[in-house]
């Protein structure tokens, strides 16, 4: 994702956005893109959205989720496989399989 | 991100939860991270957040968006490119430098 | 609401927590509820939902809703009836009838 | 809010909406409302929101938490004053008063 990266860190300072960019303000920023993506599926069934505008409410989050990534120089392959590790405790496959209960009702 | 997207397809395929993962409620799942995420700032300055909880959360945001770009067999470093060519368009630097304006009131 | 208005003051001034309690955050914490109501539809045809954490979510949502219309004086069921007549002209039945499409877009 | 929750179902049966609105699709609703609320906020300090906008998505928002009590026959009221009772129990004002604390690490 490193070009991603780059052209998002060009984006926001060509346009001197980053005295907006506090981390707090970023992840509204990120929930706000995350309900407009929950949006292209309102009133829907999940075949019957519209896989144009999935792709740009999707692209808006992971653009804001890499901003707030770098706000704080992580590493967002590095967390994710951080966090995998930690899935792997709290959802063992022995209680988990098949079952779509969250970890503290398992 | 071709490792963090191969770990988390073993992880859902080993405790059998492809059955859930319509993109619909991928949808849902990544709105509702995007809360917790939220939350590790609430009620705080920026400057106050737990820097672990904002990586885990953040972790779980960035997992769902890959699950969900996965099933639509989207690649997110394009998609995001994408977006930014389109965004270029709705905040030229002209208009949108220094304000935080949203494009539909510039 | 009246009750729930008072009680509500009073839970919040006995904790001495008016002092956490701008906008913005009141926003956030109404967010962060609506999601954890929408984890109790997660994975879930909408009659498979926990009718009491339905119950207690939605309870939650409403609280903070309520307390953000007090910290602006605003009457609730007033701010509600002056939308539906916005509606109203954003959404004509002749247009709307039967159809689940955005304003924008009728 | 007789009136709201009579209003609301009109305009609602009016338009025929009522084959869209099953309680995992206002829970959606009530979210992406929730989400516009908080972009009333977003790059700015509580004091800087504008207040119409504000007015008009927090009456969105308890618009669809109306319809969603409504659609199980709840009492708003009741299930907040239920759950004020509840919140005093996870609160005690003895170790909640004057931090932000979440319960679950009180």
């Amino acid at each position: 994702m490193q070009e991603a990266i780059a052209r998002l860190r060009q984006f926001r300072d060509e346009r001197d956005w980053k005295q907006f960019h506090n981390p707090k303000d970023l992840s509204l920023a990120l929930s706000i893109e995350a309900a407009e993506l929950l949006e292209v599926f309102l009133w829907k069934s999940p075949e019957q959205a519209d896989l144009n505008k999935v792709k740009e409410e999707l692209a808006d989050v992971i653009a804001y989720a890499l901003l707030l990534a770098d706000s704080y120089d992580l590493d967002v392959e590095k967390i994710v496989l951080d966090k995998i590790a930690l899935n792997e405790k709290k959802y063992p496959v022995s209680k988990a399989k098949g079952t779509a209960t969250k970890y503290t009702e398992l």
